[in-house]
């Protein structure tokens, strides 16, 4: 089950967003003891990512209200599949479904988009793994959707992993030596990774013992040479620019991960909707 | 210029998300007092929006840094264009690079998308429109967004006007009953709205006295003829499943507004970059 | 029943603001193992509003204790009436005693004064109608008070309906132009509403399209004028020191609303005890 | 001057309570180009409190806006002076005028109506004090108000002095048992009051050595004799339903201090209007 | 039992500093279903404090995690005690078990250290009592550990007592004119503190009707003439550099209250572990 | 220089924690107007660490105070050096002062304490690192502490990086099989740390791959085993009660980095001073 010791306050804050000072449409026409059931309708094939967030939101408008579901984040759905039953006041049920789908919607989306990156690069080696291209706000939530659509997870941020770019090199003169005062300044779990342009920066990159290195914006020639040229001597990973249409050619040049910013960054939400029946 | 009394508060919170316990990359390598300039690229063609929070991202990690733009919101710019120049401590402006850019991209992504539709039904007199399906915790800023592309709004949030919906009609027992109560409960400033499904729903809303009727996934023919009938006694707004293909035809249809949840909850991000040069 | 997303925090800021590192007397008296029953009484005649946050303020401090009531917001109790009956440790009954007798016996106090002006515009057809004159951070609770004491409310703030006063209308150069642009900016769900102060620029709000016209100041005579010449075609509601004295001249007008804004920025709290026994 | 650490964070609060999506109005009419002066004007005598906290209002929203003023928190204006001039982007002065307002007038409000009290018990040496009844949120403004009128204060909250009421001697079996292990619990810092009914109550509070009696709902005659019973070996302070028609045959006495409910949960707003200028 | 409104978010503070983004090991390792119990251990001999924040801790990560202790705040627990013992998922008891130690080693520590100092004192009338030299945030929870540990608390903070330091007295021209106005000016249930260096100063506290006198740094010899002195009129505190080594000495001159910053400042965590069996 | 993107909220809080409703002493005494200048002193040899925390504790008061220092974090000062002078309106000074002083007093007791370890592990190549047991809320700033003092840190807390316990290996039957899955569910830039009691488990973990092993609770003799064994294919830290007395044996047998608890969950605070002249 998916666990974040902020979710309650992330609802929270989506809730008073949308709610504001109250619900006036549902206050007006609804006394309260209306009772209902809404079925959350998948209306496309998808990866389902986030149901216990789904789940969450109903139950921070209203303690009562029983939600049942079948489904697991990770696990694909066909169109027509209900994801999840949810019973109780149909007053709160209708307050919640808007910011519920909100989310909802939008993990399943991203794990939707990562699981056809997944598939292109099968049988290669390649795994697919996020950046930090989030959206504000959301990206505990998000990076647990790439790993719910088959990827993998880079640092969750700036103090979560070292990651030597171009800039860092250049104010530090050189890879050589931007490398060499890192090691002592930064917490004892830490991988170091250095983002390289071409084979004389790889060569450079091994050299000063780096963990992993980045091959950043390179033509599928060169990252095999690269990938060659490492020989597991260094995690390596290809990164820029990366579609859908592109990344099986990189994942056969050898590299082990391959980073995709529009898995958070531009994945369209997925198509769900809340069909409610009064009893 | 754009305003909103909870801006910093939210920039803050990205902040802390993705710097939490430190950059531990910049902190390792940089001393603090190298300058320099960085400035931001569109790497395609894109409707701006947002240029003031991406300025205010930097400025709230070092109010020293100076930011300069010929940008304004809503305007188009081409690709390769110069968005904004940033000079100042490369560290801070490192540090600050993905949390203004993660805002300033999807900002622009939506306003571009919005303006694609807003192209797409020039000449009908139809106007584009978003819904409540945001990102949770950047509603203001994308509705913003929204507008920057041409497009228009609808309410905020629950408590910014009523929308009544097929739930509430049938626990109202139909249209007329629903319409009754509501508005002596809402506050004076509010229009009521009314989804209808059928031709025969145009007409029960239309004796209520509503001031919108919106068409809820009707056929185009459909929304002619209600549109007729209507004939100027209440505002028109189609809804459901609107795509780029579709959403000409249903301008043609006569009708007001046109909202488009896509706009908000699947423009992809704009492509724009930050390149650095140290001084 | 009451409903607002930011009543949980709301109540405990209060009880941070009474309580802060504890209650010193209570703890130093009362082992904690000592039960009881506390009685809210009506001290005099009043209008019911705010039971519920009543009860939650107990709730927050202790959530075994069983509230018991027969109250309903909204009607009238007299003098003497019980109004709760609080059951459980007396050490958190007294901790809580303060904040939910503040929040009640404001609210209580609002809805009580809202009724004396209903009951003196009773017949005429006007209603009695809030203002955004509320104490800051309890503007939901006050408006719900004011709703319960008969009245109605008024936009919830500054996001919620337009109103183009005197300052807009000369920064703008008249009705006409003020109005011009407004339509195309706000969301679609808000009506425009024009303050005026003669009959010549009513004539001009009617023509530039408000929905509803604000007769500020006004002398009756001349409220009785403009309401003739609108003649439905606007809704009217009047404005500007409002008292008991004068509110039914005012009504007798044929104005559709009646702004107070005493009823929320100087309405005299009820007056209500908390009896307390031993068991 | 006054200050308060939390005054950013209410102020905060009350302008997004307020403000919330946008000053719609404003933001449809004016370009923020405009320039202008507000004057704040009493509209009747009052005592004035909270003048800084009416400026940060406005400075919290625009921080360019200049705020001139000649008064000073706990002096007497009379109707028509001028008590600020607040020069800026009319803009941003709009959307600040009624939170700042807000804040304003209930502050001048208490003082102005402490003042009455004050001047009704003049020359008799009683003093007025305020209690804990003060609106949830407020309670250092309004207190800082009271003393503005020329009241004084009673604790902060349940953590700032111990007040042994009724329901804490039935629980511990008597005043001198209660008191009894008060002293060893509390803060060094801190005095003991007891509330006391009769004069065999006044004389066993002495006897346990608490250093305030609190009179509870007594008749004048009975409380002139406890204050000639205690002579001076307790403070004494009366309370209970105290009224400006009562208040002077309370102070006349003796009692040293007189606590006043009223001040803080029933004082009317002060009536104060702000008049802009364009330029 | 302990009681404090703000523990809750204390905590949550807390966890959210040590789980950030999620318990990475424990999410890998563990599928949540298992489940064990865990032992608290003292290692050494103590004093408890804090023992239901040890509980709410873990019932914050589960709140279906039983929690069972015969451990009493304020007792001694010998080395090798079972202090409480939690059962549930391992899981969570893992992702809490840290921060749970964290606040518990640190109360006990305290609690014990100031047992030190009240044993090395007993016999002698004199009490220890805390500062204001408490770790940010934690100032409650600290006060009251040095309560178990039979210490007593001076105010909880700036806001709970009048203390008058050598610059008060030179800003305000010396004791005398620094304590004439304050009374009037501060809540009435307030004592007044003044700090002395020698006797003249001593007496003219007394003269001036001080509560208590603080004897800052002075020598024992003096001390015990500035009790003899004072006698009685006024509570007598001790301050400055007090040590395990000097605090007896401090106490047999008779003052009434001896104030070690230590207590808080520089009290080395208990020693305790927590041992997990799985089942 | 520090710096720490929730630094302001952390001294806001602490800040009213102390502050609370007002420093009532130094508001009834001082006008606001006395300047001053304060001078901390160091009333023993220490190393500084906080210098930009104790300044912003003053700025945050009062941003018109000047705060000159010629310290540097990491640098030791000597009994009777001047840190810092604070200049300004001295009210708020003394409103500031014990705030300030509780922050820098504790960090510089840490890095006073780490440079004690570092001093006594000198030469042998072994360096002193922290540990997750610091107090609630200051994590940061108490790690930054012990890099000033010459230690190193470990991961920042749960979600930095992968330390496999006990109760991981227990609950996964074996150090082979906790770690198999590992690699593939946590972020990239993580390493993995494996908790070891004995050679044996030292083979187990060196097979399955592991960055990092933790000797824990062993001696020494074994511990020079281990070492010898590990021999480069693993970094390796003991573990497990370390004391000033027992870690330069420990240091000797070779480990690469040697956990102290006791550097922040038990450093005492450093004796630094504030004296007040008034001007």
């Amino acid at each position: 089950m998916f666990r974040d010791v902020g979710l309650g306050k992330l609802i929270a804050k989506a809730l008073e967003e949308d709610v504001g000072h109250g619900d006036v449409t549902t206050s007006a026409i609804l006394t309260g003891d209306e009772r209902g059931t809404a079925r959350a309708v998948a209306k496309e094939d998808m990866i389902i990512a986030g149901i216990d967030v789904f789940k969450e939101v109903f139950l921070s408008v209203d303690s009562d209200i029983s939600f049942h579901t079948d489904c697991h984040d990770g696990t694909t759905v066909k169109k027509g599949a209900i994801l999840a039953e949810i019973s109780g006041a149909i007053r709160n049920i209708l307050t919640a479904e808007r910011v519920a789908l909100n989310f909802f919607q939008r993990l399943c989306g991203i794990a939707t988009l990562t699981q056809k990156y997944v598939e292109a690069v099968k049988g290669t080696g390649a795994k697919i793994i996020d950046t930090r291209k989030t959206t504000p706000g959301l990206r505990d939530l998000e990076k647990y959707a790439v790993k719910m659509g088959g990827g993998f997870n880079h640092r969750f941020g700036l103090d979560g992993g070292v990651l030597i770019k171009d800039n860092h090199i250049s104010a530090a003169g050189g890879i050589t030596s931007a490398v060499r005062g890192v090691r002592n300044t930064i917490p004892l779990t830490m991988r170091i990774e250095v983002e390289v342009n071409d084979l004389e920066e790889v060569e450079e990159a091994l050299a000063s013992g780096v963990d992993i290195i980045m091959l950043d914006n390179m033509k599928p020639e060169e990252m095999r040479k690269a990938v060659l040229h490492i020989n597991g001597r260094a995690i390596v990973e290809a990164s820029g620019n990366v579609t859908l249409g592109r990344v099986r050619q990189i994942a056969e040049t050898g590299v082990d991960y391959i980073s995709v910013g529009a898995l958070t960054h531009s994945a369209p939400a997925a198509d769900i909707s809340l069909n409610i029946t009064m009893v």
